[in-house]
């Protein structure tokens, strides 16, 4: 039996609220052998008396050595296996973006390229054009193309990226990529594994027609290549799943879309820390879970800036006494993988995770917050999908199992 | 491949002895925030010396943050997953009253009801009649029903509760309960949902009309209603997957009847610890393993007597040093689920565990044995059905898998 199977049967309603904080890219390194790690260098009296007073650990966000990207690492959290549940990467683009994807949509990456006169790839990236170029071609694009019985959606990303959407009945995502990953070569046709996707593709190769047409004058980009068609995954709701009304309240477009795609509604969240905690206490009644995401301990480490990312972390302490001032019955507050300064990126280090729920926390020895203490905490190492069924014990959602 | 089919072709026989002693519920919960738990209150100096002397961890009876039944946490400490080894109500119920169920049988749950004229339920648990009521109405379906090539066994369980038993070739359980679950309705006709079910369902449709007549002139309790139709699971027996002879030396029904279903024998326990110890000394050379089940340390904690779990877990400690000196080459000390004093039910919490095997332990840090404790041990947190490998092991039955 699926945990989500089991978690069907057992589950039951009540009044509890659940808090799932995510501090993006949370966890961290050292700068010094032997060092402390951003976590462990910002002063956070606030999470460390929740650490103090609940039970910590270490989430593994897909598996052991696995370094997740943002779609993985918030699947895992709420509760859905990264490795069963892919989400393409043309979805996450425009998830990113803010381009909403539904169940008839095909979403791809573009990027703009340079051709030369017998339609060689001279330049895959089309000299990097800047940002306002790029919003400039695609709206002759999103003006110019014209599909029979197709509805095309074409956004600028950065630079020389930009996102494609088509939406009609029967679409499939098993196309290949055009670009052919080196110059000197021609695109590759669009090409389909099966009926749907051979439909994507002959509505991919007519954009692509078009798009020539429209795009010959210009110089660098004159032409674009697409890669990553993916279809709207098809995965049960945290409703379906849990039984929990739940609600997502991000700043960024990314976390926004990955919420929807499990079925949360996405509300309006202001603009910092503070006012999304307000937007959750606005919202108290009427949901069951709330889904408050932080970006900026992962933007610090993502710009090897320690010191910002301790100070980031500083700043998402002091907002904690308000979350705590909702009285939610289970606070979990964790990160979807760890983003150390010293790396730049994302990286496959288990991510501090705290559980805080008054009635039903078995205390640990743990009286800080941070990755050495976590270690010796009551929650030990788990994966992250493992950690919805515990916030659902915690707030007295699961019946016994068997008798 | 499975685990059970790894141990198969890795088991060898020796003479080692394993004993598993279960103290059901054993973890608990401390009641004021940051105290002590029951195990961490109690002076348990004979425990203490087992987990400085051998290794501690916490096992999670089923899957983080399920709360098992009896069922589940016996069938994963005796090393069957719990999720795939489904023990069905009515088994589960005959079980714990000491009707024996075999691989010809339908177990069922049953419920005195009240019936009006027109047959419509007036009372699901009629006015919940005393257990002497429910014995006498018992006698009188047990000695009235006859049922042409069935064998039929009725046993009262308590009050309003039955259990009813059906003995024949070729009977499936996917009968539907009859209970309608609401009041001022008719009770469902049971119906099958394969041809051996189907069979089932025309002998309790028989059963119910016979017992409709016999229970006419009775009231509140004149009709039953039946649900949870359950056969014998097929489920390995321990000395087919260990290659262990096991016996068990439990005083409560519910743990001879699931020791029973995984195969071992079940032995006059006596009425105390200290006499269940006798009995093992005296078997000690006909079995390989021992399951010797407490039952205190659960009871209390479902009263929600944290003293007296307390003084339960003293007493329970008070013989381990007459266990010790049988000499046993592997004791565990563990339980089937927490059921903390705080809850007054069972919990999803990790169960501290022992593992003593003089020969091979790895000690770890740990020289008590307590919940906080056991966070910080050598066995570290694991699935209950990771134990009986790790038995097997200690005690020198696993062959080393591949050259």
């Amino acid at each position: 039996m699926s945990t989500h199977d089991l978690i069907r049967q057992l589950r039951e309603s009540n009044s509890s609220k659940i808090v799932m904080l995510v501090a993006d890219g949370l966890g961290g390194l050292p700068i010094e052998p032997g060092g402390k790690t951003e976590l462990e260098t910002a002063h956070t009296p606030n999470l460390d008396a929740l650490a103090a007073e609940g039970t910590v650990g270490l989430s593994i966000p897909v598996a052991h050595g696995i370094t997740p990207g943002s779609g993985p690492g918030h699947l895992g959290l709420f509760g859905y296996d990264p490795l069963v549940h892919n989400i393409g990467r043309g979805v996450l683009e425009a998830l990113g973006i803010g381009v909403e994807v539904g169940p008839r949509d095909v979403a791809i990456r573009g990027n703009f390229c340079t051709i030369d006169g017998e339609g060689h790839v001279t330049d895959r990236r089309a000299g990097r054009i800047p940002t306002e170029t790029c919003e400039k071609l695609v709206a002759k694009l999103q003006a110019g193309v014209k599909i029979e019985g197709v509805e095309v959606l074409v956004e600028p990303v950065r630079e020389y990226r930009l996102v494609v959407r088509f939406r009609a009945d029967g679409l499939g995502d098993k196309v290949c990529d055009t670009d052919p990953l080196s110059t000197g070569l021609h695109p590759i046709e669009p090409k389909g594994d099966d009926a749907a996707s051979e439909k994507t593709a002959r509505i991919a190769a007519e954009f692509l027609r078009q798009a020539k047409e429209i795009l010959k004058d210009e110089r660098p980009a004159n032409f674009l290549m697409l890669r990553g068609f993916a279809t709207f995954p098809k995965i049960e709701t945290m409703e379906e799943v849990y039984g929990l009304k739940a609600v997502a309240i991000a700043v960024y477009p990314m976390y926004r879309g990955l919420a929807r795609l499990v079925g949360m509604t996405v509300v309006e969240p202001g603009k910092t820390l503070a006012e999304q905690i307000e937007v959750a206490q606005a919202n108290w009644d009427s949901y069951d879970f709330f889904f408050i995401h932080y970006k900026y301990t992962d933007s610090t480490g993502e710009d090897g800036d320690f010191a910002r990312k301790v100070a980031m972390i500083e700043a998402f302490d002091a907002e904690i006494r308000k979350l705590r001032a909702l009285d939610p019955d289970v606070l979990i507050v964790t990160g979807d993988h760890s983003t150390p300064s010293r790396m730049r990126s994302h990286s496959f280090h288990p991510v501090p995770t705290l559980l805080w729920a008054p009635a039903t926390t078995r205390p640990d020895l743990v009286t800080t917050f941070g990755e050495r203490p976590c270690i010796q905490g009551g929650l030990g190492q788990f994966l992250a999908k493992d950690l919805m069924p515990l916030a659902m014990a915690h707030a007295g959602r699961l019946q016994k199992f068997g008798a």
